[in-house]
């Protein structure tokens, strides 16, 4: 049952880039009428929560063009055609922090922004880290950095902490936090 | 101190959308090379989680085109140009589901995807809800409907609930239900 179905009556391709590409489709409405929705193809990406053993997560600090600022985040990277979420999140994990995992755990998926695009994003918790070297994409400039659950939340109310993934670790991180009070 | 700034060189204006809008920006990277940023330029949104007295929260159903799939979201839209995100959040919760609130909190912003888009996402609390009539834009199609924190995170675990804002959402929720238990 798809009551709500938009059927696809052209669709007209637009751009095409190194990230995103983006096109305008014509849909017939359930209604019989018809409108035009604009969807951004995204290959899809994997962000890692690495904890470490004294109780501490890993972010990323790193200027994002499309805010003009820099924000921290937990580890991210677009998935390589084909590519496998779990080995894509170790692989940026490394990249990024330098840090390898014993232990990779899939948390949840979700699209970041479904009214317009279809970038599906894979969650990973990631322990058992062990320091090695930083070699991120040649284009990318980042820094790690330990912060504890309490300074995640002082960084989210200063909005130096301000993006989807990396406000759901907190959110999730808090979770975890109580429910271990309350031995759940 | 902006030790990651990427300097706007060129900026390519690529499309202009009713919703959004592309360009390639060139950019200057902090070791002096070059590189190109795809950015969707997008005015903002907004998203409410509408509490009844009960204990349930109100989504809305409806199909998303980039996903070819219906998911369970929190009531959410775009803000129209000027508008205050207050005021979009209750004309939308009002809009999507009928209901009126009397109370409205900002809980937390967030950028959905920070690496190729600039939208901005407030979301809000709303309380104190009384039932009106639902009337949506004409080319939208939802329907809501009540469901409880363990009905939300079923539907989490059966990717019907899928998105990032409503992910965030049941984490909240989940957050608040563990705190009361613990009696903070």
């Amino acid at each position: 049952m798809k009551p709500f179905y938009e059927k696809t009556i052209h669709t007209k391709p637009i751009f095409q880039g190194r990230m995103i590409s983006l096109q305008v489709d014509e849909v017939e409405l359930p209604n019989g009428q018809t409108s035009t929705r604009e969807v951004v193809k995204h290959p899809g990406a994997v962000a890692v929560m690495p904890f470490t053993t004294d109780g501490r997560m890993v972010v990323v600090r790193q200027f994002r063009k499309p805010l003009e600022k820099e924000i921290y985040e937990i580890p991210a990277g677009k998935l390589e055609k084909g590519e496998d979420p779990a080995s894509c999140a170790l692989r940026e994990l490394e990249e990024e922090t330098g840090f390898a995992a014993e232990s990779l755990q899939l948390v949840t998926s979700f699209y970041t922004s479904p009214g317009f695009a279809d970038e599906l994003l894979y969650i990973f918790e990631a322990t058992g880290l062990t320091q090695g070297k930083v070699h991120p994409d040649e284009d990318e400039f980042v820094e790690a950095q330990l912060i504890s659950l309490e300074e995640g939340l002082e960084l989210m109310a200063a909005e130096q902490i301000h993006d989807a993934k990396t406000v759901f670790a907190l959110m999730y991180w808090q979770n975890k936090r109580l429910k271990a009070q309350l031995g759940k």
